[in-house]
C-alpha cells in the first residue's frame, strides 16, 4: 500500500537497463561508458528512436531532419518573455513553452518527438537569455545538436571541447530506466494521447525535487569550501553535525554509478583544456577528502561520488548557470522520454492501476444539510 | 509484464470508490446518486478538497474564493487565439493554456488547485467561442461555477434548469478512482512538483482515446437513426455486421454504472423542460431497442446503457458541441485531479516503478563504426 510501486514492473523496454547492484547502465545495447563519450548526440538519438546506430547516410539524413526543427513558434517566444518578466523558474517556463510546439508540428509520433528534441535547446537557451535581459538568438542549423544548445545559451559558437563536454553529458543522461518523468510520459501516451502531451507531463514530473537529476547543491559545497586546505575541517564539521554530503551516494546504485565515471572523465578532459583548472583541482580535493572521511565513519558501507557531483562540475565549466542544470538535464532526457513514448505506442497498453478506497461509505447528503440548519439556529 | 498495472494498487484514497461488481460509486463518503443531483459543484469541490461538506459559512467563503479566480492571464487568451487560427483540437488548446496559469498564481497547492478549477471553464468556454470566430466574454463572478461555464460558452446567463443539468454532470464525473489521467497527475505531483504541472499532465492523458470519457459516438448513432421506427432495423444491421454499439457496456462496471442512472435521470428532467423533447424520445427508443437486441444476442451477459450515452444526450441538450464533450469532462474532472494531488502531497511518496530490460547488452560502439566504414568502402 502506498509503496510508490517500488519493485513493480510497469513496462518492458529495449531502451535502457539500470543495474544498481552491478553498477551498469546499458543504453540500447551499449554500455554508457562505451557510447556516451564517443558517439554524437545525433547518433544516440537515432539509436534510441530507431533501435540501432545509423550508418553515415542515415546519420546525415537524420541530422538534417533534426536540425531543421529548431525554430520555435513566435507565440512561444512571447510566452517566454512574459515568464521572464515574472521571473518564473526555468522548468515552469519550459513546461509553458513545450505544449505550444503542437501549434507548428503535426505528423506521426516520430515527427513530434524530433520537434521536441530539436526545440528543447532553443526554449531553454532563449529563456536563459531572456532572464538575463538578453534577446534570444536565431537557431543556427549548421551546428551539431550539442553546439546548438550552447549557441542558444551564449550566442556564441562553442569550442569543440565545449560541444564535446556537453554532448557527453547529454548522451550520459538521455535515458535511465523507468524514472518518474519517463513513467509519467508512458502513462500519458498509453491513453493514445500525443508525444507533445506526454513530454509536457514529463517536464512537470522532472521539476519535482524528489525526481533526482538536480545537481545544484553538490557544487555549492565546493564553492563554500573555496580553498583546498579548508576541505577537511569543513567536511569534518559537516559530518559531525550529522549533515549529508551532497554529491555522494545514490538511491539505486549500490556500487559506483557508471555515469559518474563517464562524467568524471569528461570533466577531467574538459578542464584540462580550460582556464578554470583551479576549480577542478579544488573539487577533486573535496571529493578525495569526502570519500576518505565517509570511509572512516562507515568502513563497511561504500559511498561513491555520484553523478550529480561531476555533472555540476562539468556544467559549471560549460558556463551553464546552476538554475539551468535541471533544464539542461531535460535537454538530454527529452530523448529518452521520446523513445519511451514511441516504444509504448508500439507495444504497450493503457497503464491504469487501481486505488484502494479508505474513506467512509455511508454518508448522506441530507444529513449534512440538517446539520447545517441546526448549526445556523444555534449561532 | 506489460499488463498496464491492471489490478495493481498504486495509491490509497479517501476521494472515490469504484465498485464495478456492485455498481457503486462513492464520492468521499457519499453515493454518487445521493450527492451529484442535490449538491452544488462548489459543495462537492469543498468536500473533495477539504474532506467534508461545508457548512453555510464555509461554503460562502469558498464560493467567493473560487469565483475570484476565473480570469485568465492575457497571454493565455493570445495563445488560444493562435490555436483557434490553426484549428487546434480543443484538448490541445486546453493543454497549452493550463500551464500558463502559473504566470499569475502562486501559493500553496490548494491555491493552485482552485486557480485551475476556476479557470478551466474560462479556458474551454473562450476557446469554443474563438473557434466559432466569436470573442471570449469576461468572466462573471456572481454566477455559480456551473453557470459560469455555460456563460463562458454562450455569452448568456443560463436558465436554472441548464445550470442544474450541467452541475449534475460535473458532480457526477468529478472523480472516478485511479483512472489514467488521475494517475498521471499523482505520478507528477509525487516528485514534489506543483499542482499546475500535474494537472497539465492529466489533461494530456485525458486527451487519449483509450482514456474513456469521450461520449461523442453514442449520440452520432442516435442522429444517424433519425426516426424512432428506424431504430430496430438500423441496430439489427449494425449488430449483424459485428459492430459495437457505442453507449452500451463499460470496462469496469459489470452491472449498471451508477453514473448512467444519475445522468439518465438528469437528462429526463432536463429535457422535460426543454423544447428538444423529440431528440430525447428518439434516444430513449434507440436505447430500449438496443438493450432488447443485445439481450437477444447474449442472454447471459448483461449489457447496460453506459454513462457516455446519457452524457452525450445531456451535454447536447445544454448546447455543448460534440468536440467540446471531452473538454467539458475535464471541467468536471479537474476537481478530482486537484484533490488527488493534495492527497498525494499529504500522504504519498515518489511513484517510481521499474522497467524490465529486454534488449541487447553486449554491443560495442566501435564495431558499428567499423561496419559503417566497411559499408562505405563497398558502396
Amino acid at each position: 500500500m502506498e509503496q510508490g510501486l517500488e519493485g513493480v514492473i510497469a513496462a518492458t523496454t529495449r531502451l535502457s537497463s539500470v543495474d544498481g547492484q552491478g553498477g551498469k547502465l546499458i543504453l540500447a545495447g551499449y554500455a554508457v561508458e562505451d557510447l556516451a563519450p564517443s558517439a554524437s548526440f545525433e547518433e544516440v538519438a537515432y539509436l534510441l528512436l530507431m533501435g540501432q546506430l545509423p550508418n553515415s547516410t542515415e546519420l546525415e539524413a537524420f541530422t538534417r531532419r533534426l536540425s531543421a526543427l529548431r525554430e520555435l513558434p513566435d507565440i512561444a517566444i512571447e510566452v517566454l518573455k512574459q515568464a521572464a518578466r515574472r521571473e518564473v523558474p526555468p522548468m515552469d517556463a519550459l513546461r509553458m513553452a513545450v505544449p505550444l510546439l503542437s501549434l507548428t508540428t503535426n505528423g506521426d509520433p516520430l515527427d513530434l518527438a524530433l520537434s521536441a528534441i530539436a526545440a528543447f535547446p532553443t526554449i531553454v537557451g532563449a529563456y536563459a537569455r531572456l532572464l538575463k535581459g538578453l534577446s534570444p538568438v536565431a537557431p543556427e542549423q549548421s551546428l551539431t545538436h550539442a553546439a546548438h544548445y550552447l549557441h542558444q545559451l551564449t550566442g556564441e559558437v562553442p569550442s569543440p571541447e565545449q560541444a564535446w563536454g556537453l554532448e557527453t553529458y547529454l548522451n550520459t543522461v538521455c535515458d535511465h530506466g523507468l524514472n518518474a518523468s519517463t513513467f509519467a510520459a508512458r502513462v500519458i501516451i498509453s491513453t493514445g494521447s500525443d508525444v507533445i502531451s506526454a513530454i509536457t507531463g514529463a517536464v512537470g514530473a522532472l521539476k519535482g525535487p524528489l525526481h533526482g537529476g538536480a545537481p545544484g547543491p553538490a557544487l555549492d559545497m565546493v564553492f563554500d569550501i573555496g580553498e583546498p586546505d579548508r576541505a577537511e575541517p569543513y567536511l569534518r564539521d559537516k559530518l559531525a553535525r550529522g549533515e549529508r554530503l551532497m554529491g555522494f551516494g545514490h538511491r539505486v546504485y549500490r556500487v559506483r554509478d557508471p555515469r559518474a565515471d563517464v562524467l568524471g572523465q569528461a570533466a577531467s578532459r574538459f578542464y584540462s583544456s580550460s582556464s578554470d583548472r583551479k576549480l577542478y583541482d579544488l573539487a577533486r580535493t573535496v571529493e578525495t577528502t569526502a570519500l576518505k572521511l565517509l570511509q572512516e565513519r562507515k568502513p563497511d558501507r561504500r559511498l561513491d561520488t555520484n553523478v550529480e557531483f561531476y555533472t555540476a562540475l562539468l556544467l559549471h565549466g560549460l558556463g551553464i548557470p546552476k538554475d539551468f542544470f535541471t533544464p539542461t538535464f531535460a535537454v538530454g532526457r527529452v530523448l529518452g522520454w521520446s523513445a519511451h513514448c514511441i516504444e509504448q505506442i508500439q507495444n504497450g497498453r493503457l497503464i491504469r492501476p487501481q486505488s484502494e478506497y479508505v474513506g467512509a461509505t455511508d454518508l448522506h447528503y441530507k444529513d449534512n444539510c440538517a446539520r447545517d440548519e441546526t448549526n445556523s439556529v444555534s449561532l
